[in-house]
């Protein structure tokens, strides 16, 4: 398999990992997302995450990259499905294709390399889905991803990179601070990927479980506040806790579908930490 | 979306297809094989789907594509998740392809151009997986499929095209009989699946339902024998009749479940016609 075959496996053991409370998985549409979209969004990704993993001088830039994957998942969910596990994705399937090994250290040096032309890439890669986005600081109002393309002349006028614009979002949004942070979440999600047995998306939906534990999801955070976010984080490290009471894991899984919680940037991270994991080796054979 | 790609859906939307009764499906793991398998097989067949999708002068023959994409799913998945759905696919794919539009006249021009060298990959491609298969006509035992590479001699001193192997077994295989009699079945499918409304997913579940009352699935007839697939066909009819009870389904596919009862033709033929469906446009933008 190569790297673009391992993110796209990744996306789809994602999204099969069952329970992922609040999230689509094998056993739970939302109303507005299908799991279908997912799958269909995990085909469309492919030609960029194919551009992500190309190497050498004439490489995209993994904005770029980025920007073709969500776009050619747009057209094939109809939704938003993976925006921000892509985001994760293209920085790592660069790695994992251009370094020698797939390291936090590694990564942060592609995420550093990244450019202007990544960042005008990465607005115009709003304009290609509905994504969820808070409020910028006041001083960054010309460069809110709200504004999509017409935020490039911003970009470019200001030279900031993507990696510059992430920064701007780090602290409220969990994929922006595994870009700019080392990607310490996803290394973690791997760890506990490649330690665990059984099926590799069963692991992955007791490592959601696990990192939704260790921190409140900046999704569920943006929409509903802290506090529920907070709340949601606290329920989960009572379930980690008690360990395997799959019946009191589903109940929390229905009640956060019926209250439209979906912590959306934790399954983002899984999905990423899940790719570091196939890199890795883990789930090979089908396991 | 490119031919591969659609092919690449088409092994997604069918597993996630529920319920497809004795089948993986997106509610149900058989004790030996897993959904996650499936998603992985639909991965690691990519490049052989790619290589169907060739044209042109260099382009390798359906025979050989067929098994490099039997191989690279056998590699991801560590079994054989869709070896009849990929005969089905490669020549359809390459028909989609080449052809000016992808019609039962125009599919059966591309299998009655395959060679020896198609028929000796497609015998290698049983050395990757571990199939089904009932025993050939007496006379016909040097291609006995299940010698492997070992019946390549025979192959070639036959001068056997890939098509006329499977011509020994249209009469007990549903696959090798929508081969070599155009592909009556996949196209029935594919008009139930375009005329059909709700998501693509869903109408294959009930396309598979419809297809597995039309006529007994010939994996169960070898099997387990006749009366079985008779039997398991006049129950799909029965409750194809009664429209819309999901509950009696659900016990109709435990029941199979139980019994080690898998309709896997059937399925085949579902991807066949999705991959189909897909090609002409139903569900577009993840519907």
């Amino acid at each position: 398999m190569t790297p673009a075959d391992r993110a796209q496996l990744a996306l789809l053991y994602e999204v099969a990992a069952t329970p992922t409370p609040g999230n689509v998985d094998r056993e739970r549409d939302l109303a507005d997302l299908r799991f279908g979209q997912f799958l269909a969004g995990a085909v469309g990704a492919r030609p960029g995450l194919r551009a992500a993993a190309r190497t050498g001088e004439a490489a995209p830039g993994v904005g770029v990259a980025f920007e073709r994957a969500v776009g050619g998942m747009a057209d094939a969910a109809g939704t938003n499905t993976q925006f921000g596990a892509l985001l994760l994705l293209a920085p790592l399937v660069r790695t994992a294709a251009a370094a020698e090994s797939l390291t936090p250290e590694n990564v942060s040096a592609v995420v550093e390399g990244t450019t202007v032309a990544d960042a005008a890439a990465f607005y115009r890669a709003f304009e290609h889905v509905d994504v969820f986005v808070g409020d910028p600081p006041t001083d960054a109002e010309p460069l809110d991803v709200r504004r999509g393309a017409d935020a490039v002349s911003a970009v470019e006028e200001r030279g900031v990179s993507l990696t510059a614009v992430l920064e701007l979002g780090a602290e409220e949004d969990g994929v922006a601070a595994e870009w700019t942070r080392g990607f310490p979440r996803t290394f973690r999600v791997t760890d506990r990927l490649v330690d665990g047995h059984g099926p590799l998306p069963d692991r992955a939906a007791r490592a959601f479980l696990a990192e939704l534990a260790a921190e409140p999801d900046t999704l569920v955070a943006g929409r509903h506040g802290d506090r529920v976010a907070r709340e949601v984080s606290d329920r989960a490290a009572a379930l980690t806790a008690a360990d395997g009471d799959s019946d009191a894991v589903r109940a929390f899984a229905a009640d956060l579908v019926a209250r439209g919680v979906n912590p959306g940037t934790t399954a983002d991270i899984v999905a990423a930490g899940l790719f570091v994991a196939l890199d890795r080796g883990a789930g090979g054979g089908g396991a």
